[in-house]
């Protein structure tokens, strides 16, 4: 299913070298002002450009087509579309025998077989991210004044990130990162007891970002070294403040108002301009692969953006699950 | 919503000291053989009993009262219900005054008002997750031959399991635990390429229970200080077979047929004898908390079969899903 | 799927002779004042007894056995559960060779293979819309101040109705009826345009309820045979009101403050005490079948209030639904 | 929710003046052949041109723009977009005044406010329908070789149909229509016993098309005027077949293999070129309204095909349900 959410709903589609990737977004409220220079500053940070990051420049113009009226939501589904104009039509049929290792070469050729479509990685592509990039600019503002900051805080396993970067870049290598994300502003009572618990909602949709291998909420990993005495989160004030925040602003799946805090772990990107040795399905043996072209050398460089509008697209589901439930009575 | 899957479909329902608590299946096929016995090795599993879990001991017998006809599952819905016997009538109203740090006293009053039932933590309370687990058990059956291990493999830090949790048995405090769960004779082509990934499914569950603050595949948070040349799993053989598995036998939320292996970072018991300040919303000022009774002083010992139950769930869902997918043309 | 709704989750378990029939409501708000008692008069009008009806006694006692904390729902779910006590025993082997005609033994067969359970319909049954009464019980309580009212108008073609049953009675035979159902005091603006439109949340539940032939709202069948000059329904003050309601109260899929109302076909009861001849699937050939037993001679005496309740719960959750939406902005 | 499926899953958006119509079908299995030739027809029958049908000609041609590669379907959704083009800029404005008897306007303005799009009816157009030809096309793809063909059997209570719609036309007025769809070489075991029935499902859907009044299955209002020993299906042999059909090809929510026949009431147009007396909601008084334009005198013309491929959306998932389910044991 590439959809996400209940009320707030995010249908995305597209291939990496396909005619078109878009959004649907069905279920945003009428009345909320948006054109297509929202999208803009979002989009920036997601494209490529810095040092580390792929060449492969697409304008990434988004067109609003439908949804949007005299510059206001209407209610009806809003519809986002890319079209997709720098694709290289270079063979990817040989990917088709010596899969890349770390990619979805494989898989999606066991889960589709021969119709898989191997271009630039197809569906699975990172940039079929650009959907929940402009989905999670209109769930922003649904969510405000509630703020969503997502920032690589290491890369490589250093704090230093551009020298951590440039190394990989000379090495023809990749690196992988660490980005917290902090939400601020959070009202009360989002999430439910179980199943749609607030971290499931923004896990769901996190792991859904390709190259997504971990996540942890407040105290984390560190959690399971720590005691209840010392990681219980003492009420401070009548606002329900509290001294620490190793619940990352969520108790029992819900919401105190405190900033939800979390931590995803990017791998590096799979695609590197060192030779690998790996199986060749067709000659039957390992064989040497080099993969050409010009990739990401640390893709977490670009994903911040893309988890903030992940998260957005979460909290705006279970926004506007709160304001049906809560307003009964 | 207190469900879970789309095909594999779960729902609980229930609160600590009500009168029942329960599962409904909907979705799973006919034919397979079940009946009450087949819950029992789980149930004792989860079950109190060992130092370091609380001793209140429900019985926990579990009686199937629909969807099963001669001893095999019919088609419709499976209604497993549990009695609540042993439920204690202490006074739990001053919860409300001065919520328990780390608990969802607080969320619930906010969420739900005075409507909220407190006893023993209501609908909050972990003792939920035993219509998880009779529904795993369920799950576990369509599954087959795949095999789910859970295990706790620190508590407290430690490697010592016994000894850190009869520590914290004696200092009247609780203690954190990683939990490792493993899934082999994995088959392929399970998970979708956006939202519906194998890990979104997976977290999404795993997050509903309680105490849980971290998930990580594979490398996990080591992956964010890797290189790609060391990342990448390389393919050995035919079979797709690789010489590491850091992927956890995913890629592009697909699986490729190699272990699923996750590790789970769950809190210290929020329960804890000792006594915590922290405010009280009626008095308006911080006082002295002594939670009475008996608690778990190492929640992590009694989740591992709950975690394997939840990702049995997760995936007979998306092996319901794949069935359909693979089964035209 | 044996459930129904978005946000007012309905699911159902059970069978005709199991052990348990019982009914999981989720998202009802917290609040709501619920007790047994809330229950009786529509399992009374609901229960058998009068002429053309089984006789069947069932005590059909409810339990609410979670959701409900004082005397009001929680929040959480709501689990009602009913026993079953008067089931007979009777060897229901031979239906598998010679199907009854007009029931489900032949689909319930052909679907779930020799897992079906035969045993009074088994999850087929009439009795599983004790469940659906239930829900729909809390469901007007959120409706309100809306009132659902289902009547039969006619019987057997016949607007006597008593004088039609008891022909039927006498003929050992069974007879269809004719049921209209009127929502008065209707908000605007539930529904969506497409796909849930209220009509189509109506319909699709209506449909649920074993016997249903047909439904139509309004003009229905009838403006088949119109002109748009008298079908149009002129709108007649600032309130929105109409000259007529040809329109059931809804236009483009939103209700617009107008009564809905819509009429449903009852199909006679399949079971009756005159022979048929029909197709023995053990000895390949047509033979005589008798089905012992007492049935309804005119079911839909007694399906007006499952009617009610059914609609009741597609609008709690075309409500809830309005409200989340409407609410931002 | 603009969306219909479970597992074959429809996505619609768009208005009558903006710029893209399109839908997004999710779960459509790979290996499909799919290319823009194979919509043509359905949409030329669905297409404006014959007497009695809107003069506006819009060349609806579609793009399929994801989720075909090689002309097969890949698995990954599947995008297909309409470009408005031939969208006359009149004033709307004055609708918001004086809205159509008949039509959304009122509605629209009440659910959305101001920010509703009342340009050519906005997404209540039927024009939005075409986004459901397209996944109907598809759809049927899938069901081979099961037929569905829809065909109006009565045009304003006539049969004579050309001459009741030259009465309408010339009388300016329009005229409702009744039509009737049937679906052959059926398999059996589609549908569930409770809210996905197999007529749960298709009117659901057909109600999502704008001016449909009723519907009925089989024997449909007429069997709530027979017996019972009339109206049973008596099986005549080993394939179950039937005597008669006026169970539609359905017990109990599941098809036995038999046709699924059903009938559908279509509203005359409520657009008509006859001065109508209606309430003016900004000079608070009834006035006379002429809507101008072009407009279709009996809508029920073109509506044969929207509810084939409505129901071969119904009838897809209902498949794809079953596959996943059969499969296992």
């Amino acid at each position: 299913m590439n959809s996400f959410g209940r009320l707030f709903r995010v249908s995305i589609y597209g291939e990496s070298h396909g005619i078109q990737i878009g959004v649907v977004v069905d279920g945003c409220p009428a009345g909320i002002s948006l054109c297509e220079d929202d999208l803009k500053e979002d989009f920036a940070r997601r494209r490529a450009g810095g040092i580390g990051t792929t060449p492969r420049i697409e304008p990434d113009l988004p067109r609003i087509v439908s949804g949007v009226y005299k510059g206001k939501t209407t209610g009806a589904p809003i519809s986002v579309v890319f079209e997709n104009t720098n694709t290289k039509s270079k063979d990817y049929e040989n990917l088709w025998d010596q899969p890349r290792p770390g990619h979805a070469d494989y898989t999606g050729q066991q889960k589709y077989g021969s119709n898989n479509d191997p271009r630039g990685g197809g569906h699975f592509s990172g940039r079929i991210t650009l959907g929940i990039v402009a989905a999670g600019v209109i769930a922003k503002k649904i969510l405000a004044p509630i703020k969503i900051e997502a920032k690589l805080i290491e890369a490589g396993g250093s704090t230093n990130i551009e020298a951590a970067v440039k190394a990989a870049v000379d090495a023809h290598d990749s690196i992988g990162g660490l980005i917290e994300c902090t939400c601020t502003n959070m009202p009360k009572e989002l999430g439910e007891p179980f199943f749609d618990a607030t971290e499931s909602m923004i896990a769901h949709i996190i792991f859904a970002i390709p190259a997504t291998k971990g996540i942890e909420f407040g105290s984390g990993f560190a959690s399971a070294r720590m005691k209840g005495s010392e990681h219980n989160d003492i009420f401070t004030n009548n606002l329900g403040s509290t001294k620490t925040n190793y619940a990352a602003g969520i108790n029992g799946g819900i919401t105190n108002g405190n900033d939800i805090v979390f931590r995803v772990a990017v791998k590096p990107t799979s695609s590197i301009g060192v030779t690998q040795e790996t199986f060749n399905f067709k000659t039957n043996k390992i064989e040497s692969l080099l993969i050409e072209g010009r990739h990401d050398a640390c893709i977490a460089l670009r994903i911040p953006v893309v988890i903030e509008c992940a998260t957005a697209i979460a909290l705006a589901d279970l926004i506007l699950l709160e304001q049906q439930r809560s307003r009964v009575f």
